[in-house]
């Protein structure tokens, strides 16, 4: 969903208002594969995907990528610990599709926020849901891996057919090879 | 932090209506290992922990207790997901130490939103805060054991040394016997 259609949504602001606030943003057309934030860099924006898609990841001590989130159309992406402290980013942000994206500055966000007390409520939404989702993640990826499998799939239908199913595997703290398996199986058995 | 207190920092509120606020949550008084939520349960209630400790598990497929989140002073708990749309739970919320609890149900919550835009903005600094504490538990929980436990006591001393050993165990994804032979190593370094 296009930006000013979601604060619309979530606040009732005016057109105009909501117009001025998205003038903020700089829009952002990302490439597949691009990589548009990278771990140790400063990070310096906080992303709003309108259309594509994103993934939050950190390389561990052997090498090897690890994905802890999406951002599908309508969700936001950063590192938000260095994002507010305007410090060092933890993560790399890649874009897994051609994207079309929303960004905006930690500074330029606190002045809306200031001069637009109705974006607290579409924030405290955001991040309502953002810990919410973050929850059901935590609780699925502590069950066995085809249960874990098929409550993402019943709740997140669309990223489990756009994800290249390598990340996936990686997201769900399997090998690629299990992940393949097991939709295998499944498929069979539709 | 009392309530009143936490709420008065991030709104900057009058004392007259933050204690109005207040008015309208009940004050609970929870025994040690008390059960305050059980699994299955409606979900009425959203605790603010005054004094005390609480913690956020499920019982698996095997049987097994699983911790996914813990609650100490001036932090909110609640299966979120519940909460919001007046279902039953998928968590049990347990008191582990004597704990004084601020609690309010979901129809007084928004009431008070509502009566107070204010408390948009207490609210969107709550959840970006736990947010970003389970995007910080996310990738811990990804990292090699004794990696993954030093970077959680260094980040909260305090759950450390207050959480019992087999819970803090469980949500590490350790054995008991893993993390207290971890704490004797570390011990005997020192």
């Amino acid at each position: 969903m296009q930006l000013a259609k979601h604060i619309q949504k979530f606040t009732g602001l005016d057109d105009n208002v909501v117009a001025a606030i998205c003038n903020k943003f700089t829009q952002i057309t990302a490439r597949k594969k691009e990589i548009l934030l990278e771990e140790g860099q400063r990070c310096c924006h906080y992303y709003y995907v309108e259309k594509g898609c994103l993934r939050l990841y950190f390389t561990d001590d052997k090498g090897v990528e690890q994905t802890i989130q999406f951002a599908l159309e309508s969700w936001w992406m950063t590192d938000l610990n260095a994002f507010n402290k305007n410090s060092n980013s933890s993560y790399s942000i890649q874009s897994l599709e051609t994207s079309t994206i929303m960004g905006i500055e930690n500074k330029t966000l606190q002045s809306l926020m200031e001069k637009h007390p109705a974006l607290e409520k579409y924030f405290r939404r955001i991040y309502e849901r953002a810990y919410s989702a973050a929850l059901f993640r935590m609780k699925v990826l502590r069950l066995p891996k085809d249960i874990s499998y098929n409550m993402f799939e019943k709740q997140y239908p669309e990223f489990v057919q756009r994800i290249p199913q390598k990340i996936l595997a990686s997201f769900l703290g399997f090998t690629p090879e299990y992940l393949s398996e097991l939709r295998r199986k499944k498929a069979k058995h539709k």
